[in-house]
């Protein structure tokens, strides 16, 4: 375990998950390398000591909010679409579903994911490295159903899975609440343009 | 000016353009909050008073990264395609020199860019954004003309303009040189996806 919480007293693994959600605003604000452990202590209106009571460093301080939000992209996004037997629909909701956890910007854990995709290296990066990939290899075997059941054409379902990741998660860098256009415009617009192409209607 | 050097005078201009490069690979390496000025100046093989002499602070020499890599952005991007007169090669051209560019991962000063995308405030950020909002009009300009001429068909190309940027941008967190697909496979592909779309090829 990254930490010594008792995963079976629901008081601590409560006091644990608030711990990691304000740790996840500061490192979102201020970035991994800019916010201390002192500054993350305060945000959970805990002590430093307090803080190191929970979690050993601030690399498994890093890790276990990457697992967070792993989990709730897992909850959010993958488990309710995983069920869909046509596997274009099953992308397509998946791309909806995926897009308004990022542009929501109400899990902060999902963006630290996103953002610091290189803080993490040894035993640490290559975990949460795994379960990203989990994510590219169901997008790859979706497409690769889809083009089996000439739903679509024949593409490198590699390059395919990349290019809707593209779509999709970019998002956190320049979606605005406040701007031109709302989440559902963006999540239509992308699954729009991302399965229908750019091919003028009259061909 | 962001820093002291005299523009009239070329070893002072090529002094300063080295050391922004050597700069970019620390901040590459270790994020901009990792860097300290201290490793910078190590990395440029100067004194932290010399790289002062240089450059006032940390965020104006981040300021500076930023301009030369949107330099080199226009140069090898922007001003490569521009002239180009039907609109969808043009975009077509944009995009694969765009992807080359990132993939490349030779312009460390372009990698900050697109990752220290939050990190400049006040007036520094406002001007790294408005050459990148430049980019951004530049892309959809060419959409909507493009289907004022009947080549695509009516999107937003507010859009469409960021649907791109995703393809293209969202490869420096996932491409690898040693990787299964080649910097030619990524920019051929994505081209071919993104005007195409993924219809299957007998409609």
């Amino acid at each position: 375990m990254a930490d010594k919480r008792d995963p079976n007293n629901p008081d601590d693994s409560q006091r644990f998950q608030a711990i990691l959600e304000s740790a996840a605003r500061v490192i979102c604000a201020r970035g991994y390398d800019g916010a201390s452990m002192q500054e993350i202590a305060e945000a959970c209106g805990i002590t430093k000591a307090g803080l190191y009571h929970h979690i050993e460093t601030k690399e498994k301080l890093l890790l276990a909010i990457m697992n967070y939000g792993m989990d709730l992209f897992e909850d959010q996004v993958i488990a309710k679409v995983i069920d869909i037997a046509d596997p274009v629909e099953r992308l397509k909701a998946c791309m909806v579903k995926n897009i308004k956890l990022v542009t929501s910007g109400s899990s902060k854990e999902v963006t630290i994911i996103l953002h610091e995709h290189n803080t993490l290296t040894g035993h640490a990066g290559k975990q949460i490295n795994a379960r990203k990939k989990k994510y590219v290899r169901f997008l790859e075997s979706s497409i690769d159903e889809a083009i089996r059941r000439g739903q679509i054409r024949r593409v490198d379902s590699t390059l395919a899975a990349f290019a809707f990741l593209g779509s999709v998660l970019w998002t956190y860098k320049w979606f605005r609440q406040d701007g031109v256009l709302s989440e559902e415009q963006v999540a239509s617009g992308m699954v729009d343009l991302f399965f229908r192409g750019l091919m003028p209607v009259r061909q």
